[in-house]
């Protein structure tokens, strides 16, 4: 299994415009008017999307077989005519497998066609310096207790998505780049099952991608910045993930805020994470990278902590600079501050907003706060699942 | 008439998954196939497109009564079977209309559907500080000069494709920003031909467009890079380009490179264009900007001038940190270099070259540099008018 099937891979062709390529599109679309409007009647998914309620019943009932749908009986009484029954996304059906291999934490999910998290599991304690096959055996492990944990409940997995703090190669499976964990160019597809179908992403997508399908009012174009121990974009154009032609498009940590500030390990030098990622906040802070993490920063802040106050105030500022040029380059509604950066948003953001405004000509871009805040790439990864089976219903078997 | 039928604006509803929608888009298929691959027959089309012989007759059928294929008679003989009449996209249907308003001159052309520039019209002249009434009136008198002689030859105008050097809105009509005509918030649709279907783009990208066109081995992503009076960008991300919200984009000229640096007319202070843009450079080798422009640079560097030089080390200098911040957001596979910086390019590659290098782990991002030069935007213009036919002829009525 290759790219999610949201966003099929440009190599990928497309089905070609036949009565049956036709029947495929037509059921994803009732499964994603039924996700965003339901429950509905058959009569009016068929209204919605323009097909004759025959056609919509076909389409209906081949999906209530494959378990995708179900019928949650007649609608309530008193409106005219025969009453419909009301159709919603099955609550026992696939459900999508979420994973992240964090720095210092594995964590699974399992999310039903409805968005409700159904099971997890979490193991606390560091990865860094580990090797691959260990941190991929405890996740294993992890996710067969997930799997059996939602198969109590009738569900089935779908797919398994993994996020990673890395650069991953467009095959959606190899870590070509995890300097926190020292992973390089890691197949990583051929270490998780394969009795299901398995992406592995960067977690700034999976973070960006949860912020588009779970966030409230995002906007289809928006950029996400997220922090954890290095610093991640994800820009989402019209509703998509831009990836770039290697996969590692989105990497704001590297834009160049001085361009002969601090070297990096990147090869550059005075690159955003220098200035606003976790080590250097600490230091400008002055306290030592390594005993203290990025949450303790929000801690002390909220204290009134002057130092950590201080330390954030010049992040939010390089963070506006490298904003600036990001923003010029791609033109976002807005951008969307994710995982850690959220909690510490009420200090970033004066300084960072101001940066944005004075670099501006007209009304700068807005910046908004995350509500997902951590948990934003393990959603976006069990969902990323799920949107698979909404976009390509036809794809997935019947199971029992 | 709005954006350009290739690139549905995200607001404009799909067509309904019908027969109509169906048929339509296979029309599509069918120019397109024999734009990327004819002269072909019948029976290539179908193989090509995976339609049966009789369905693909059908719409060929209904291409040629449109004029938009012509028969070009039997092929050779010799083949086994009945000899097929080769298909070719036809050299006296629709042509697109291209128009480009300068700073210093206007210009206008029509391409056929073969990519063929039959006719074309120029004006040597500033349009400086004019306002946008008469300058208009000028180009639509070229344009009408261009329809006619095209029309001397069997073509008909299908559209007006107008490159200008400012910011389009979304709406394809409305410059919000020409800081080097004068221009803000004008609508020129109002002002050009109303018998004609009018699209106004930004000329940097018509030059991205008509790259991805037009250019020799050129990926579908890319940042193109070129430079008149201003810096432009444009990004193209598996072959569609970047708009943005706004449809401001690519605007790499106001990518911070030293936060510090000069005060720039967007707001900003040390933008890419206080380094690399035509005054800046000209400056730096002192040299008076108003008398001098771009291209007199690339002969005073070809004839040894040192000053001239080392003004244009500087700007790629500038130009390869801007790009790092862009490369590293963006993971385009090439950097082209367009515009008049392609007449430049070999004094700003070595530093621009250099510093990309110097800047990125592992290999740098490939940087080439644009055939096409200072003749992108009008090509692109003209061009996009021809994709528009390519990608729903349907939507071209009949003309006698």
């Amino acid at each position: 299994m290759t790219a999610p099937l949201h966003e099929p891979h440009p190599s990928r062709p497309r089905l070609p415009d036949t009565q049956q390529g036709m029947r495929r599109r037509n059921l994803s679309r009732v499964m994603h008017t039924v996700n965003a409007e339901g429950p509905l009647s058959r009569a009016a998914v068929a209204s919605r999307i323009g097909l004759t309620r025959a056609a919509v019943s076909t389409l209906v009932d081949e999906l209530i077989r494959s378990g995708l749908l179900e019928e949650l009986g007649p609608e309530r009484p008193g409106r005219v005519g025969r009453p419909g029954s009301a159709l919603a996304l099955s609550g026992h059906g696939p459900a999508g497998i979420g994973a992240e291999i964090g720095v210092d934490h594995l964590a699974v999910c399992a999310v039903d066609l409805r968005g409700g998290i159904r099971a997890q599991a979490v193991r606390r304690g560091t990865n860094r310096g580990r090797s691959p096959e260990p941190v991929i055996a405890e996740l294993t492990s992890l996710v067969r207790q997930v799997v059996a944990e939602a198969g109590g409940e009738g569900l089935w997995p779908a797919g398994l998505a993994v996020a990673v703090p890395g650069l991953v190669a467009r095959d959606a499976r190899t870590v070509v780049r995890a300097p926190n964990l020292d992973w390089h160019d890691t197949d990583l597809g051929a270490l998780l099952p394969d009795d299901l179908p398995v992406t592995v992403d960067n977690e700034a997508n999976f973070g960006g991608l949860a912020e588009l399908w779970l966030g409230e009012g995002t906007p289809r174009d928006f950029l996400h910045v997220s922090a954890e121990i290095g610093i991640g974009g994800a820009a989402v154009v019209d509703g998509r993930l831009l990836r770039g032609t290697r996969g590692f498009a989105g990497e704001l940590g590297h834009v160049p805020v001085r361009p002969e500030g601090p070297q990096c390990a990147c090869g550059g030098r005075g690159c955003l994470e220098q200035y606003a990622g976790e080590e250097a906040v600490l230091r400008a802070a002055g306290l030592e990278p390594g005993e203290h993490r990025v949450e303790f920063l929000a801690e002390r802040a909220a204290a009134g902590d002057e130092d950590v106050r201080r330390a954030l105030q010049g992040a939010g500022t390089a963070l506006g600079i490298a904003l600036t040029g990001a923003v010029n380059l791609l033109d976002p509604e807005t951008v969307v501050l994710g995982g850690a950066l959220a909690a510490l948003a009420p200090w970033l953001l004066p300084s960072l907003k101001a940066e944005l405004a004075r670099r501006t000509a007209g009304p700068a871009c807005a910046v908004t706060v995350s509500r997902l805040g951590s948990q934003g790439p393990l959603l976006g990864a069990a969902h990323s699942v799920v949107r698979g089976v909404l976009d390509d219903p036809a794809a997935v078997g019947v199971r029992a």
